[in-house]
């Protein structure tokens, strides 16, 4: 999916939402696990009923590789159902890869070719080579991982150099000559809103893929003040407080009534910026 | 498998030899096709040949993704036989993970207590919380990315900070405070011989995991002279030149000469350092 299609589904769905898919087996509600496939079909419903409200999914691969083989399967089903069904939504892989380029490229190759997902989270410790395998591909992106919203984020990302630059900044600067804003995204952590700004000035144009904004704590008002731009720029992650928003056999009327709600915000600060 | 326990096995083998299977379909010979599980059959043919050499086996994730379902099956499937047949080898998840501490919790709970690896490679981008959820497990070890041999190491893991220490340096310094030399090695690349004595100086009691001795260019006599210590301290990789020593009906039994070859040349490096 090419930038300007992701844009103009903003203003349609008038949302820059992402749905995160971190399903968890065993927080699924219970009528599920009689279900060939429980983690599809809780997946399945859940998009059905999200769907109208966001633009894009995430699904974490730590979720997927627990259950094995079937897991596997599961994400692969999911994948495919996204893309059959509701064939606008923008589909990122949450795999957090990154090797030597010769394994960046099979990376690439199973996520882009065989799997058909528009995007993966790549680690930018290993440098150009392992992430540059991401850039190949028309319509696909890699989204590094810049400033991210957990704790652990200070003991490197935060590092300054000799000229005073922290390395989150340094991976912007120097990565940002990889790809360009078609290709490439950053994850930016949302609990660090008063870092927007550093990260604007070094990358006006590229999208940000925002974790964080609701159970890691972040404020949606932040990240768009010091986040937005004139294309949004945005995409903001919401996983358990929509998908486990319930645990009954209401649970996909209420995940859809979660992202709903999210998504009224969002096109109020769309608004705002007179995007729509 | 503890750090004694390992030390034993090397000196018993006398080799510090890891053989990397990274399988790609494309590169095996012709003949296995034929099997349900070309990729497993392949694994199987070359560890019953070099077991003998090496006291480790690495499964680099990205090859067996590449093949899905069935990818992540002859995964599981060769670690099951390496278990089953071979237990006293070491196994590594080469997976460079690393998350939020709750998404790298799941990736702890798959690869040690699902599928049953001893150790998995992690990437230190995320800092403590996404590496110590790796550490958390009687005999099992996280082997955190210091130094990696491919080009885009000079990116950011050579980055001097204010004080003048490398990001190579810091994680090192930082990291070894998570854990202790009995659930964490580091990955190092042997292409980089000259920074091993540095490496050493911060982690002198710790396993190190020597990538690119072989195909990727490091000296075996470099990484002896700078990194080895009395436990030995190294477990060398070598994937390419070993597991595609040869393309016929003689695959397997070419690979175990390769890997004899290297074993006889590690044999003089312990026996030079009076371990064996």
């Amino acid at each position: 999916m090419k930038k300007k299609e992701l844009f103009e589904n903003i203003k349609h769905k008038k949302s820059f939402l992402c749905v995160g898919l971190d399903t968890d087996i065993k927080k699924i509600p219970p009528h599920l696990l009689l279900d060939d496939d429980p983690v599809f079909a809780f997946n399945r419903a859940i998009i059905d009923e999200t769907a109208a409200y966001c633009i894009a999914y995430k699904l974490n691969l730590a979720f997927y590789e627990n259950g094995g083989v079937e897991g596997w399967s599961s994400l692969e089903k999911t994948v495919d159902y996204i893309k059959t069904n509701h064939a606008d939504q923008f589909i990122i892989a949450d795999a957090k890869r990154g090797d030597i380029g010769n394994t960046s490229i099979m990376y690439a190759h199973t996520f882009f070719n065989n799997m058909g997902v528009h995007a993966i989270t790549v680690a930018p410790y290993m440098g150009e080579d392992s992430v540059t395998p991401f850039l190949n591909c028309e319509g696909k992106w890699a989204i590094l991982l810049a400033l991210t919203s957990n704790r652990g984020s200070n003991d490197f990302q935060l590092t300054e150099d000799v000229e005073g630059e922290h390395l989150y900044e340094k991976v912007l600067r120097i990565s940002k000559n990889w790809g360009n804003d078609e290709n490439m995204m950053y994850v930016v952590g949302a609990t660090q809103g008063n870092m927007f700004e550093s990260i604007r000035r070094i990358v006006p144009y590229h999208f940000l893929l925002v974790p964080g904004v609701g159970a890691q704590g972040g404020s949606l008002e932040d990240v768009c003040r010091y986040g937005m731009n004139n294309m949004c720029g945005l995409i903001v992650n919401s996983s358990r407080a929509i998908i486990y928003a319930d645990a009954t056999g209401q649970f996909a009327a209420k995940a859809g009534e979660a992202a709903a709600c999210i998504q009224k915000e969002m096109a109020f600060f769309l608004s705002k910026k007179r995007i729509i």
